[in-house]
């Protein structure tokens, strides 16, 4: 962050990406959707699904390969399922939808599974599990991705480093598990790479298959998997759920978000949310979740001086400060920002300076 | 193996434990689920959650802490859920009961949440994942169990090494993922203990919270979770959905199957099943699955000569040789079963001789 780099309150940078992808032809509900998640992880300090997404979002979007104006089609529903169109719109409009029909559906029958074909990137998984069990729901959100991981045993990237979310109400804010199934986010590598760094073990395997600590040879290469033939697993049943069982791309089917400019993304979303109501009240769930997790935090931390923590903890915690404190954006994301800003005629936010330590 | 150690068939040995189970007050069709739960297991190469289980199983039937004659009972029931109370018998018997109540309710409505409380070790979670795969369902399976396992960054055990499944339709055989969520199975640190060997760095803590490689201090400490947070987040969650919400014991809760001989168990089974048929015709599914499988299968190996392998695929290869050419029970599992029948007047399978390579 440069000195004259202002700090900038989440709200504006909110009615900043609504105005510009209004502009762009996205109806102003579905742009304050994908502002909203964007600036969400901004706040819970994971700014690699923050607002260093836009510039890529905008280009797709002008080279016709993510549809501005959708309307989410239903081909298929039960009591409590839901096959669903994105129509190549903006994943998180989609999953957004999607989410609040299911949980309509999970308040009826009980619990609701619904697949979503024929997306594009959403985003944060954690985002729409988090929101469900704000809601009192439990929910497990997944996705696809293009293949940037080698199943186990293999040197060739068959599938996405596809995470999972789950989101459980608690209290004072919900439990929540997040997680990709690499080793390491493609973004530390991508980061290393740029500052010609060495990555550590165990994160990649260059294009012949075997281990690397260069970033470059890991960038070409693939991705490890979190826990080997765990990770591998568990990946490759989140492309079945989210590409092969809605319809949408999987493996290799699925486009690259930054590599791939000659096709729609097709990838696919799944979600099961459950109606915790039909199991026991949902406020004393709420309640018994939260007395676990403080057993959890009192339980002996292996190093005295840092304290135990739940899933999804560190993220609440970052985002009450920066709610207070502003957004400070990363200095090369700003610049696009404000790129954006005057290609196309949009104001951007000034914000405040930032403080000084000493000031 | 001995030389004199016979080699038995999958179903004489099926009829001995459901025999025994008989004989210590079990119903026949209930003996019958967990004999078919441990044998499943020999044939798949699985001794850790095969016949070795038996000798404890006995032992806490007898000590009055799981009880063999039980009815299932529903405590609450929706259209697309159902909450279980296993009424301390073996949960084996009440998973399979519980699996086939949600397939009939995910026939009808699409998806089925189903939780078990007030139950006992159910054996492999995979086996239940599987046979819901096989009749046309992706299920997924977990069950907590007595805590082994920290929390990330924390020194004592707080819940179990929770796995978790994932059956999903496929062709010759379903996908099957089944994962504890910690690094190592406890059943190699026991193993590893009992030969006086070293276990690798990264499997356990001490009892301090210190990294370890001695075996026996990794029995007295805690299993580190796979991939850190994740598995220990995984872990947590899974504990949330078979503890928390069947109101079944949670974390410390859970009474130790091997280590707490004045309660019962008192731990709980969670599972989903979902109705394939509810997105798109099951041939087609299992036909798409089965040929994202062999593009997987196909994949470039990371080493020439290891192929490429699903999950689950071992266990099914094993499994078809073992059908074939029997079972050959570990030693000492060998031993206890003959020692269990003469005490309990039982007839054990005699079976044949091993053959010789070179016979």
């Amino acid at each position: 962050m440069t000195i004259d780099q202002p700090v900038l309150s989440a709200d504006s940078l909110h009615l900043w990406l609504q105005d510009l992808l209004t502009k762009l032809g996205v109806p102003v509900p579905h742009a304050g959707i994908v502002a909203d998640s964007l600036v969400d992880a901004e706040l819970c300090g994971l700014p690699s699904h923050g607002l260093s997404r836009v510039g890529i979002y905008v280009k797709r979007l002008k080279l016709g390969l993510v549809d501005a104006d959708i309307r989410l089609r239903t081909i298929r529903e039960t009591e409590s399922t839901l096959l669903l169109d994105a129509q190549n719109g903006f994943g998180q409009v989609a999953m957004a939808e999607a989410a609040d029909m299911a949980m309509k559906k999970a308040s009826l029958s009980g619990v609701c599974a619904v697949a979503v074909r024929n997306s594009t990137h959403f985003g944060r998984a954690g985002y729409f599990a988090e929101a469900a069990a704000r809601q009192g729901f439990v929910a497990i959100t997944t996705t696809n991705s293009a293949a940037r991981m080698a199943p186990w045993g293999s040197a060739e990237a068959m599938f996405g480093t596809n995470p999972l979310a789950i989101g459980i109400p608690c209290e004072p804010w919900p439990f929540l598990l997040d997680m990709s199934t690499s080793v390491a986010a493609l973004g530390k590598i991508v980061i290393a790479a740029k500052a010609g760094k060495a990555i550590p073990e165990g994160w990649a395997l260059d294009r012949e298959g075997r281990p690397t600590t260069d970033a470059q040879a890991a960038l070409d290469g693939t991705l490890l998997p979190v826990g080997g033939p765990k990770g591998s697993g568990l990946a490759l049943a989140l492309d079945i759920l989210s590409g092969v069982l809605s319809g949408a791309g999987f493996g290799k089917g699925v486009g690259s978000l930054y590599r791939d400019f000659t096709r729609p993304e097709g990838c696919g979303h799944f979600m099961i949310v459950l109606n915790v109501a039909a199991f026991m009240p949902v406020e004393l769930f709420r309640k018994c979740v939260a007395g676990y997790a403080a057993q959890i935090r009192a339980a002996k931390p292996a190093a005295s001086d840092r304290p135990v923590i739940l899933p999804g903890e560190l993220e609440q915690q970052y985002k009450a400060q920066s709610l207070e404190n502003g957004i400070a954006l990363p200095a090369e994301v700003y610049r696009e920002l404000l790129e954006l800003s005057l290609l196309h005629d949009v104001t951007f936010p000034t914000g405040r300076s930032p403080e000084h330590p000493n000031g």
